[in-house]
């Protein structure tokens, strides 16, 4: 089935849409529509533009849509394009609130269509790098896992900076650091602490710290700060053999300016004689002898957001199982919703049993 | 009155003490006792040598005594020592219980003896450019405050190893990272939230992340890590006008490899009015444009572990107050017992109201 495509908002992620489907041979962009008609202005030559959603599924000659409206508005979406027949791809987050997901879920089953969620995160070098990590055991027994964020802008952008729109980087990019943890760690999450913030912004959150402690003994961390002034992606992974370091600047589908640390041997502590050293009382945290440390380099991987569409495309041919599992997409808003008690309540919020 | 010191317990701190009082001239060390006489070897010219506490405790010319054994011993050196009348400096922790800390300050006072507790790395450089940011008020309304203690070893060194000997990082090293927090910032703790792990020691913990949520709205965090493989003393203050970040070598005083960061301007969000950039969907972490973030340097500060001893000499003088008051000792103290018990339940505990 060849894959005619509507986008629903043209704004900046329907303009990322629209940008992409010029790779993609097997997905024909055919109509945007938004009811700004100034968003509409640079719509590619040959695709039809609408303002109006009804209209667009009327007349459109489409079997699929993107939508890429601000968040609390999906539902009205899902539940319109589900009317008329199409299958949906929707931005993240899915839903407001699980409920609003779990009503789309059943929308979309009831009138037979597919339905993700445009998670593209899962395909972030960074992510998918440290994954290998995880997945090769290349560290022993891993104990922490950190995935950090910063930012200098502050302020959101657009309408994320209103509450009742779904702003706030939670809902922003929480939805994809949190997504890339549970799927990199095969384990329950037996509870979730989180502290959101709002630093800069008076209304939505734009700092959070979330420590997740999963049954396997692995504590996860996530800490984005848009003010942090300092601007990096980074990730840590600690394990009993090595420790893997991502620490560099930001770039849209993930950076690789890392390595792996091993050491040669350890502190040999012997009972009753002491471990005296000339440096005095560094000795636990001093400079390390030259050589002791050692480097090796993170494991390649070749990945891009376009492998989110290549996916979606073998998906339909009956190819591969779709990469996104509603189930995960809906955990990952149970977890969200866990951050947020936390957060209001101060306590360790239980998860999984 | 001439300080007139035995240094009980004459291991790697015995000869740090012993080292430092060759550079205080207001206190005169006449004694050393351990019960090793490996230890008591390399004691300095014209110090009498005990391995016997109760014989120096009768026989030195001292009036005060430094207690630098083993953690667990503390209170029988406490009680000894309070009994023959000296006044006492005892290495940190300076017990392994709350109770047993309450026993020993009832004991020096009975007995009418001063008693403290060497918390010196109140004096580290990193810790008191970072105080003073705080008190300063660089960085207009903080929100996150974070202490990172990061080494290469794995092992502990000596009788660290021994849980029954008060080892670990915790007692070790968290002892004075909590004290500093808890110095800094002038509030409340409402909540402690706590992550000990054995990582590469069987026995004892050798990696901790602690969270505690101030009732003024500051979030400050400590993590220390003895086999993190990424060597380093770390601070990060986040302020709503700037953050402040030490990052480099651990010093045994402390480094102060750091920065101030601001920025000229925010990101002006025009709600209606799309944010587009170049860089695509980058546009709330990627690269800043040149000049906008700008740096200032941290404020400079004047201070050793050397300081300690000046405070208490003075403070004997009747010059100064006492820098280490018993009250703050026990609330770190407090704090230790609320980290393991958030650590094993993992729950957050409420501390303070």
């Amino acid at each position: 089935m060849e894959i005619k495509l509507g986008i629903i908002g043209f704004g900046f992620m329907g303009h990322e849409h629209a940008n992409m489907m010029q790779t993609l041979d097997e997905i024909s962009l055919k109509a945007v529509c938004d009811t700004d008609t100034s968003q509409l202005e640079d719509a590619p030559e040959g695709v039809e533009r609408y303002t109006n959603v009804e209209t667009m599924l009327e007349k459109a000659d489409i079997n699929t849509v993107i939508i890429s409206v601000p968040n609390p508005l999906h539902i009205e979406m899902v539940t319109k394009c589900a009317a008329a027949g199409k299958n949906i791809i929707c931005e993240k987050p899915a839903a407001m609130t699980v409920k609003e997901f779990d009503e789309m879920v059943e929308i979309a089953e009831k009138a037979g269509v597919h339905f993700t969620v445009h998670q593209q995160r899962r395909w972030d070098v960074d992510y998918r790098t440290m994954k290998e990590v995880y997945d090769q055991k290349l560290l022993g027994d891993i104990y922490i896992i950190k995935s950090q964020l910063y930012g200098f802008n502050g302020n959101m952008h657009d309408w994320h900076i209103y509450p009742e729109m779904g702003g706030g980087m939670l809902y922003d990019w929480g939805v994809h650091l949190i997504d890339q943890i549970a799927q990199m760690v095969d384990s329950k999450i037996l509870t979730v602490y989180a502290d959101l913030k709002n630093v800069i912004n008076k209304n939505v959150d734009d700092y959070f710290k979330i420590i997740f402690e999963f049954a396997n003994h692995i504590t996860a961390e996530i800490e984005l700060g848009t003010y942090y002034l300092t601007p990096k992606r980074a990730w840590f992974i600690g394990g009993s053999t090595g420790s893997a370091v991502i620490d560099g600047t930001f770039r849209a589908q993930g950076n690789t300016e890392g390595k792996i640390v091993r050491t040669k041997h350890l502190l040999e502590s012997v009972p009753g004689k002491l471990t005296m050293t000339s440096a005095g009382p560094t000795r636990s945290f001093g400079e390390p002898e030259p050589g002791l440390l050692y480097e090796e380099e993170l494991p390649e991987v070749h990945t891009e957001h376009r492998d989110f569409f290549v996916n979606y495309i073998n998906a339909r041919k009956g190819l591969e199982e779709d990469a996104i599992r509603l189930s995960e997409v809906r955990r990952v808003l149970c977890l969200m919703d866990a951050v947020r008690k936390s957060s209001a309540t101060g306590k360790a919020v239980e998860f999984e049993k």
